[in-house]
């Protein structure tokens, strides 16, 4: 089973569902965020872990799909509170219609990810309702704690990781944990499926800090550079911050109100190589991309039934994208 | 059983029940919110439609919080689209924080709502989530579609009844609705209940609207006169516009940008009254109304089980808060 058949079951799903019609300020936001497309890595994540002990995954496909659609509830709104023009390219909901239908029609989105998960066929569903409700409680609160960054002067490592993690991990990791819930797996191994996502998901958080300086113009998804120019608190950014002494260069472009963005990328680039960051970087996403892969290494299922999210981890090790 | 029983254990859970700790600025708007009071009209019908078939009514306290929640919710996002700067006499979320906890903290009332609801025992859970979620998008559109009426020239009374059906009515049923099926009542019963509540909150937001223009002062929970300042379409306004000529004073009145507020108010009032468009709004909502105490009347239980629930129709019908 290759990760294109699950990929090409759930677009095919997202084509079909209709998330209703009138008023049309309501629901075409909807549909227009989900057709800016996206990798789908949750939903993938979702049925990847169903299909590891069960092999009727379609059944698995409208809960999936919850985890896509909530996540890209989140997008709707926090794209009004970081005020972004542009969401893959494109102009984001409050920009091409206004902000009053990106609050509103990001609200009927969480009640529309709420209504595809359910129809989860599991028994265990007030569980997974209950563990879903969670994840996005958590989710919510970590892009609170990322505001919060941004008024404050230094923020410890540990503390960054935690703010990632519920941001970001915490639904790769319920991703995962859903999947076996749905495929009716006990607390042991869900729980077990929860961790590898997690771990996974700071790695993956940790790549795109890199990507952001280091990364391919033409391959990355965003623009290379643009945390630099926001002076936005990136592990990087936190440690060569706290590597430097405070009258330092780096000091220096963190405050500079007006500055050329490419030269200020460029000279911030040129510190962080100096510092090493980027060797401290790849090891701590490093760490936490093994600490998947041996959780994965130790699921006990068939190896051959495993071999697709192993795949799907070293595909979000290796990415440039 | 008093109504006030019932209100006094919601308050009680209201105060006992714990949203989430940290971040401060995610859960201390929430506990704000529903502490500025408000008439627990909701969770109060849940409870009462629930009393009408069984006795252990404290069993549906945390499902009834969830509609509370709910409800709180929508004005914490409302407030913010309608720029409203108070809430019950005190600073909206938006001001006393800002935007983005606004609609955050609102995001996180919306997840809170329905862990609330997953606290439901009934059988038929799946049944009552899927009504929920439905109900939740109607309320959704009604705000919209308000929200579209002020940049509209006209808007029949047709328009404007499905307008507060969605944005206020279709909740109202739903909770006495969720009371019947939390008791596990047959669908012909919950239909019956849900259209008991829908006719009494279109009753109940046609007293609002008349309440706006001839309420007193001293006991109206809103601004006397307020629709009227803002050119807010009310049915007293549709009507009242509908039966003027282009020319008339009333559509003067309406083009105005600059005036005295007590003057518009005045004036207005004394046009609406010439018409006779108190006696007609008055006719729309006992029409509405009747039909809710009808709907009471035909409920198969006995009569002393109802009573509540009539005394409390009577008193939204006699209103003058």
């Amino acid at each position: 089973m290759s990760l294109d058949k699950y990929l090409a079951a759930l677009q095919h799903e997202l084509n079909e569902y209709s998330y209703g019609n009138e008023p049309k300020e309501l629901y075409e936001p909807i549909t227009y965020l989900m057709n800016l497309g996206g990798k789908r890595l949750r939903p993938a994540l979702v049925l990847m872990a169903y299909h590891l002990f069960k092999d009727d995954w379609q059944s698995a496909l409208k809960p999936a799909m919850a985890i896509e659609v909530f996540h890209n509830f989140t997008l709707m709104h926090d794209d009004i509170m970081d005020e972004a023009p542009l969401r893959r390219g494109q102009p984001t909901v409050h920009i091409k219609w206004n902000r009053d239908v990106a609050i509103l029609s990001g609200d009927v989105m969480l009640v529309a990810a709420y209504d595809l998960l359910a129809e989860a066929e599991a028994g265990n569903f007030k569980k997974i309702f209950k563990r879903f409700n969670r994840t996005a409680a958590e989710v919510c609160e970590g892009q609170q704690i990322d505001m919060n960054f941004e008024e404050r002067g230094s923020v410890s490592e540990e503390e960054y990781i935690t703010m990632i993690k519920l941001k970001t991990s915490v639904l790769l990791g319920f991703s995962l944990e859903l999947g076996g819930r749905l495929a009716e797996q006990p607390e042991g191994v869900v729980n077990h499926l929860y961790d590898i996502g997690v771990n996974l998901g700071i790695g993956f958080q940790l790549k795109d800090d890199i990507l952001d300086v280091y990364g391919d113009p033409e391959k990355f998804g965003k623009q290379v550079g643009g945390d630099i120019i926001e002076n936005k608190k990136t592990w990087l950014m936190l440690k060569a911050l706290e590597m430097s002494e405070p009258d330092s260069e780096l000091h220096r472009w963190v405050a500079k109100e007006s500055f050329d963005p490419e030269e200020k990328v460029k000279a911030v680039r040129a510190i962080f190589t100096d510092l090493g960051i980027k060797e401290l970087a790849e090891q701590a996403m490093t760490a936490y991309f093994v600490k998947g892969f041996d959780g994965i290494a130790k699921l006990n299922v068939p190896v051959e039934r495993k071999a697709t999210l192993k795949a799907f981890a070293d595909y979000l090790f290796d990415r440039d994208w």
